[in-house]
């Protein structure tokens, strides 16, 4: 099945915000192994919105909309749809009263134009929004499906999640399954290079999706809907882990490397506290943005001055005279510093230079140290050099920090 | 002039990235009063890419082309430009001892491959990359301009500054001005309603961009290159600052409340410490992602569990029983404790309930307290109720902290 986003929203024209739903669609349909060949993004404008749409129909299947379902004259996605295929617009009961019901929850009267916001071209399959106001809809006509989806993103995922990626799954008996291996602290064209031969498979097939420090490897197999895709997937995925070895940090869709940490710490029981320099509440705030955190985040340390390393965390002044604050010494003495004052199990600390300026021959500009300190163990720091900007370097870091209590993790559970 | 954009990369259709670089040229251009009607992006695919460039030339007088400027034989764009023109692809001398004296800098012999990207359309002017290997450039033919830039974001907005936005502002005798005025603490509707008449006018357009908690007005004239706008922009500029009052906490283009925190305590030799709950370091975090924030910033302590409120703090037990680590009287404690130990000139304090769970009647999530001391002040603290997910909630609690000091800085300025 071919696909096309169509994104409306001079909001996108103008630049006013990224489009991540166009990234969020994109990644979850090609896990269903639907194709994607074009997307497009036009404005509020009834007649390109039109055009758009009539383009994207002559060449695909599925054209999935997003935006433009608000309550103002502005928002025509739904009409112009509608008229694209000669329907006319109906307004829809259960939607209705869902707004009024918001309305009335939210203490407030419902305004008369968002009654429009419940009108469905008839015949259209309703997708209820449980995010907010505007209803989407599917609608399926001379052999073409097409679905319309709000903008805001947390509606449109949940409205994808939890209604539009069913449907789409019950389109097809034969399915698509997929296993995604998580890669940390090798870069893309070593992970490419270990793995080149089995890119060549036909199935499971192979693909790498990278963000900075992390790669992440999709197998993917089609195969009956009543059928166990197991037995297909394990050989190359034994493969894969076989060659990785411990960079392959976990197996799953919705996965991060700080989501893994603070469920691992969750199931042990222990807790964490890290002491932050050159990342500077960075590492603490991916922690606390995973929900449920509270259960092992215990306390972070920015000891972004030299002297709070001292007089907050106990960095001897003799390591900060001889070594420096951006030293192997430096940043095991914050980890130990930050295990001791929190009585944590775990700390993790980070000192280095982000850049733009700052940099000497022995210290260039991407000098990170990252250590973690636990009670039993002797205290580990490794020393990276990365070649990126100041928010890259400074989001590597959070990676590598957090990667050396998963290894950690990882000898103490086999 | 009307502009388009055609992003190139089957990374972007897979999703695996989102497409900040359309974002980017988008809000530059919408600057320049370039009017952007459609953003199409394809895959790597040669009949793809020409198919989507004929398409885009048909519409536009400007094709702005972003990735496929690797060394790999999928990276095709500039061959594809070529095509479309008729035009000989020819070795451009200068770009190709550029990217073989970068390979000498890191130590490495320069790969075969490479050598492509020194490739050039006949007559096309060369933007040299400053920040990479691939040059971008602009061809001029059939009455139409396309500009190749590369994919990475660095890349990308160096040469568009450096290169491609003095270009297309040498094309035309007319000059856009703009000016931007930043608000802050008013919610877009709010800001809508009172600037509502002023939308009406032609010279200068008024025209918001929105994100979580921040709104900027866009004020807009088009006047000749010798002539000074200031004239034109001040009488709206000053009715939108009466009407604002002291929500506008800025004005000019790359400005943010953080910077802005940042270039003040400086200019006034002042230091800030933050002491953060809900936020768990992303307040301290996006401070030190300012360049130079060292100047300024000392430290944070993200007392995420209760007993570090206490110990790191000073919060007193009695309010940590009586009122709760989500509390007016917390929030003040944490802010004066941080003050107290930081030695700083000012302390800031987010404490709150960023969700999904834990919400009470008296305490439903979203409630946040951010509080303000500082040496010769009583200590503030405002509470919000904000509505919105896990991550947006803790973005506006930074905001609303930081504006809390941005407010007592300007009543001490005037």
């Amino acid at each position: 099945m071919i696909c096309e986003i169509l994104s409306v929203g001079t909001e996108l024209l103008m630049g006013q915000i990224a489009n991540t739903d166009a990234q969020f669609l994109a990644r979850r349909l090609s896990m269903l192994g639907i194709t994607m060949h074009r997307q497009t993004t036009v404005g509020d404008n009834p007649g390109r919105v039109k055009e758009a749409l009539r383009e994207a129909l002559s060449r695909a299947d599925l054209v999935i909309t997003t935006g433009g379902l608000g309550p103002t004259e502005d928002d025509l996605t739904k009409e112009m749809v509608a008229e694209t295929f000669g329907l006319p617009m109906e307004v829809h009961g259960e939607s209705l009263e869902r707004i009024r019901a918001f309305f009335t929850s939210i203490g407030r009267e419902m305004a008369a134009n968002n009654a429009k916001q419940a009108m469905i071209p008839r015949g259209a399959r309703v997708m209820p929004n449980r995010k907010g106001t505007a209803p989407g809809c599917i609608i399926e006509a001379g052999g073409k499906i097409v679905a319309i989806l709000p903008g805001p993103p947390f509606e449109l995922i949940d409205m994808y999640e939890q209604q539009l990626e069913p449907y789409l799954l019950s389109l097809s008996d034969s399915v698509i399954a997929s296993r995604f291996l998580h890669i940390v602290g090798v870069g893309e064209s070593e992970v490419e290079t270990r793995l080149l031969d089995l890119f060549h498979s036909d199935s499971p097939t192979l693909a790498l999706y990278c963000n900075p420090g992390e790669v992440t490897a999709r197998l993917t197999v089609m195969c009956r809907r009543d059928e166990d895709p197991a037995p297909l997937l394990d050989p190359v995925d034994r493969e894969i882990r076989r060659r990785m070895g411990s960079a392959v940090y976990a197996e799953g869709i919705d996965v991060s490397l700080p989501k893994e940490i603070v469920r691992r710490l969750a199931e042990r029981g222990e807790t964490l506290a890290v002491a932050e320099s050159l990342t500077g509440g960075m590492l603490a705030s991916q922690i606390v943005d995973v929900p449920g955190a509270s259960r092992v985040f215990l306390e972070g340390c920015v000891s972004y001055a030299t002297e709070v390393k001292r007089r907050a965390l106990g960095v001897p002044q003799a390591v900060l005279d001889a070594d420096g604050p951006v030293s192997e010494a430096c940043a095991r003495a914050m980890a130990e510093g930050a295990l001791r004052i929190s009585g944590a199990s775990w700390a993790l600390a980070t000192t280095g230079l982000a850049g733009p300026g700052g940099g000497t021959p022995e210290t260039p500009v991407g000098t990170v140290f990252v250590a973690l300190a636990g009670s039993n163990m002797e205290t580990r720091v490794k020393r990276f050099q990365l070649r990126s900007d100041r928010p890259r370097v400074r989001a590597m870091s959070c990676l590598y920090a957090l990667n050396l209590l998963r290894l950690r993790l990882d000898e103490m559970e086999t």
